[in-house]
């Protein structure tokens, strides 16, 4: 086991990089003065090459050769694996291509920032060009070591083993289905209560609601916080988690459900598995199934009737000026469906929509199917076909809503409505074996259900395939009927 | 210059390293969940063995060499000294000492957190005399290589040049007539109005005030920050300088000053060279110059009668309790002297004494002369015969008042002392050419001031020697003779 040990300690090291490059990640979205971006991204940008060689260095390849040949217990021959792809997926970009796309990407996502709010595309365009071009390159190189198309080779980066044939048949099935699902519930739906306009929820007062909120779902504050970013985000690293949000003063449910999103992520990270410290099994699972565990918590526990009578008496408690809301309104603003620009505020049935749009463009965008140029028009069409508004012009609010493509995080999007999945497939599992969970939920009794999440999901880390764990917590591996069941039984009521 | 030229890559990239060591520190002390300590030491030490590795690597010796045969500039030579000098600090010591030092130096400021509070000296001796020996180890290897005393050699990590011999005839003479100063102004100065006590200052009025502060100070907020630690700091990058205090909702004053002696510090950072970015020769020119830019600000402009009216209306606006404060009185509380036990807290005329009181005990400690036994009686003499009063059994508020000594920066202590001997003279230099910035101050005028600093110390960041910095600036090296002219003159009226 000397090359096994070996490697562990390498790691380790390299965890302790990944520690300081989220610590500053999540300084520059939540602290960091303008003027400091150039030297953070180079800051980073430098680590990002150190992490790399000492991944990817020599002894990297003879270690693991040797570990292979060492006689290991289960879980070390799981570290292992995870620490074979890792050192695949990196070994195979040449140091000057890391650099450039993290360089190119650190740029390109600063000037966003102020881009987005001046709609200004042309400006956007430049940098996400250079952007586009090197995660081109990035997935040829992977591509050709794993024989798969370059758009597979960046999705299996956040989804090991998915491929995009297999999701064209996930999304193609739901795509079919879900603009028709859309028309009826929002045709059966009734209106909202108009409110009083110019309603004020002081920030003060949601930042309190939203810790609360965390306290109720056991997000530990000895090992986490909560700040404000302009992009809702789950940082940090396992033993201080960083999640963030942000305001609105005339709305407080989007913060709201914000927050119980990023705690789902945050929960997930304070609870993966202790006894393996630096080493990649003791990591989440997926990029998916970290999703699945903040849609747990913000669509099927958060969202749902039991939960809101919950949380009802919280919000009269910290919003002055929500002391009024009844519990019926609660949940119509809640459940409320209306297809709309945001993917970030969409509800969940109309979520998918905007993913699936997003991943059919980045899929044609990696595969060289069409340019950064022919992005608006896309979005435009497909927002039309699917959700029956158009983005013509408005690119603040079409492409450029979004961090992701960005820094050239291609091969991510699809993990959300992955994500919505796995977390329908795994509450619909906690029902069957849990019957009395409903009334549980009501009445704020939360420990079962995270009791059950940490023994199938947190406390698994790295362990298992992402196929034997939901085999495992549900019996079987992805089946998109839980899904859409969910929406039909809480949005139609069948 | 090909050896220069690699030599200027890999300081860059230590810099870079340095870049996330100091927001990683910062966030420890600003925002870190105390769940995340462990986690975070281990990342920060991995840092810090990782810079050592790439500094004194065998090929940074060979490039000092050749680059020593190239034909450089002055700007470059004297880069390249700095850079000697950094190499030389660090390859010195072998690894087995640094990490001794570090563990012991850990164990014993963690300790001495809880032993203080339980005025321990008795604990605290056994974790301090390790550190004390590995110190002496330290000062002992340093010191054979550059042919000096001990403590001289620890001295030169924070005032390159300085010695003891001259230190003993500034401080000598300095201590000669300080305590009967001291004992003048006190007999002299007025009794401060006795204010209605139980007047709260809130947090958030005193945070808008050292902003509106630090904003007449030219703080320039899209390089930095201002938040809160238990102990006030300046740290950061120099695109990015952090800088903090900390709020007593029942006093105001030592927030406000303590936020105009950080911003000194700051004005320094943001202002270093731009043209050398991640060299050597771009940082600040030594821990005393470096206080003596927070010095010039706090003490020598801050507490000044001129500046004071500038302040006062800023004061009376932001501060609902202290609305009724006459100027006054504002100048007597903020010029008012008191000896007593804290250093940090001390006044600008009885805090010298608390640094030659440190420097003697700490220069005989490294040089053998006494032993940490002897500490607490030399304390109470020292404190006795310098400022009147006794520390006999008081540890905490005595021997252990201070952080320094846990850790083993042994050579620091002077540098507050003979910062502020270097600001009276900047200041001396600056009334000199330019007569009228006196009124100019009153008026808040103070672009001159800080364009004068900018020319003369700021822009220099390491070019010069600290003797040639000071020549340049003032026609002189540093005149002792400025300092006590300008204590008499504030606290005598002479």
């Amino acid at each position: 086991m000397k090359a096994y040990q070996a490697l562990t300690e390498r790691f380790q090291r390299l965890s302790r990089l990944d520690h300081l490059a989220a610590i500053a990640g999540w300084d520059m979205q939540t602290m960091m003065p303008s003027g400091g971006s150039d030297a953070r991204g180079e800051a980073l940008a430098e680590l990002s090459v150190m992490h790399h060689e000492i991944l990817v260095q020599d002894s990297t390849a003879e270690l693991i050769a040797q570990a292979q040949q060492e006689s290991l217990e289960s879980d070390q021959q799981a570290n292992l694996n995870e620490m074979i792809r890792y050192y695949t997926d990196a070994a195979l970009l040449p140091k000057e291509l890391v650099e450039a796309k993290a360089l190119a990407g650190s740029r390109c996502e600063q000037a966003w920032r102020q881009q987005r709010t001046e709609n200004d595309w042309q400006g956007f365009q430049k940098n996400l060009i250079p952007v586009v071009e090197l995660s081109r390159q990035e997935a040829q190189l992977r591509a050709q070591a794993q024989g798969s198309t370059p758009y597979d080779a960046l999705l299996n980066l956040y989804e090991p083993g998915m491929t995009s044939e297999r999701l064209d048949t996930l999304f193609g099935e739901l795509i079919s289905w879900l603009p028709g699902l859309l028309q009826q519930v929002v045709a059966k739906q009734s209106p909202l209560t108009s409110t009083p306009t110019q309603r004020i929820y002081p920030i003060s007062q949601q930042k309190a609601l939203a810790e609360s909120v965390m306290q109720l779902l056991d997000f530990n504050f000895n090992h986490g916080r909560l700040d404000i970013s302009a992009h809702p985000f789950c940082g940090g690293v396992s033993t201080d988690v960083r999640i963030t949000t942000r305001y609105d003063t005339s709305e407080f449910l989007s913060a709201m459900m914000g927050v119980i999103h990023e705690t789902g992520h945050a929960r997930y990270e304070q609870n993966l598995p202790k006894q393996w410290p630096g080493q990649p099994i003791a990591l989440a699972r997926s990029t998916a199934i970290h999703e699945s565990q903040s849609l747990f918590l913000e669509m099927q526990l958060g969202r749902s009737q039991s939960f809101l009578r919950r949380l009802h008496p919280l919000i009269c408690q910290h919003l002055t000026a929500a002391t009024d809301l009844s519990l019926d309104e609660l949940v119509k603003q809640v459940q409320h469906v209306s297809p709309g620009f945001i993917r970030v505020d969409a509800d969940e049935v109309s979520y998918p929509a905007h993913v699936i749009l997003r991943y059919e463009i980045e899929r044609s965008l990696i595969n060289g199917e069409v340019e950064v140029s022919d992005i608006p028009e896309l979005w435009d069409e497909k927002m039309q076909r699917y959700l029956g508004i158009s983005t013509a012009g408005n690119y603040r609010d079409g492409c450029m809503q979004d961090i992701h493509w960005t820094d050239g995080s291609f091969g991510y999007f699809p993990t959300y409505t992955l994500g919505a999945m796995y977390a329908a497939q795994l509450f619909n599992s906690l029902e069957q074996q849990l019957p009395s969970i409903e009334e549980a939920i009501t009445l704020g009794e939360l420990k079962p259900i995270f009791a059950w999440l940490n023994q199938n999901i947190w406390s698994q880390g790295s362990r298992y395939s992402i196929d034997t764990l939901m085999q495992q917590a549900t019996g079987e591996t992805l089946n998109p009927v839980w899904f859409k069941q969910h929406l039909e039984r809480r949005y139609l009521g069948t």
